[in-house]
């Protein structure tokens, strides 16, 4: 097991890749803090610090879309985290599978899970 | 094509996940500021900003190990790139294909491509 002290955090946080354990699909980044990674690791369900709600975040915790740790991998300079996950529904708040379900010329790519007036 | 100014630098910088377009393999996690950004869609080459460095990096300059764009990808909330990439060679500094070449056991589950001492 990696010695989370080796982990560097940056203001307390470190980035957080989630990605389709079967597919491959890239469905969400955010950040974790060092509770959140250990709740993760403890429960096997992925956790992040919300920037924006200041707060301990178990992701899919109301909308029921939670995501199951297959693996997590650490990058070479230990300030990465890239978790292979089993996502219940949609990543997405906007109701898409994944978060990057547009492309840089406005395009929708991504697939449509769920109509998020009836979830939030 | 969307807006370069609606996309929301953090302190001048974006996020940028690079997986390979075939495999689906994520293969690094670096930034790019809106230079970088520029560089990357003009050229189709990847480009980042390096924070340790503080210049412009074109990824492989020195390797060889370039990175061409197949597609360029935004999340939900205009603060996460996802490109979807060519690698040349490897995209880790330490000779793997992948910078997540551990998990958080400790193991190392990552193909080595290149010895780093041939190549830098």
């Amino acid at each position: 097991m990696i010695d989370l002290d080796e982990l560097k955090f940056d203001n307390g946080l470190i980035p957080a890749i989630a990605q389709d354990n079967e597919t491959g699909e890239v469905l969400m980044f955010a950040y974790m803090n060092r509770e959140a990674l250990e709740k993760t690791i403890e429960t096997g369900i992925m956790h992040y610090w919300s920037r924006s709600r200041q707060k301990l975040w178990k992701k899919g915790e109301s909308s029921g879309h939670l995501q199951t740790v297959k693996e997590l991998l650490v990058d070479c300079d230990m300030d990465v985290l890239l978790a292979k996950i089993e996502q219940e529904g949609g990543a997405c708040h906007k109701g898409y599978r994944s978060c990057f379900y547009r492309n840089i010329e406005g395009e929708v790519v991504g697939e449509k899970m769920f109509n998020p007036e009836d979830v939030y």
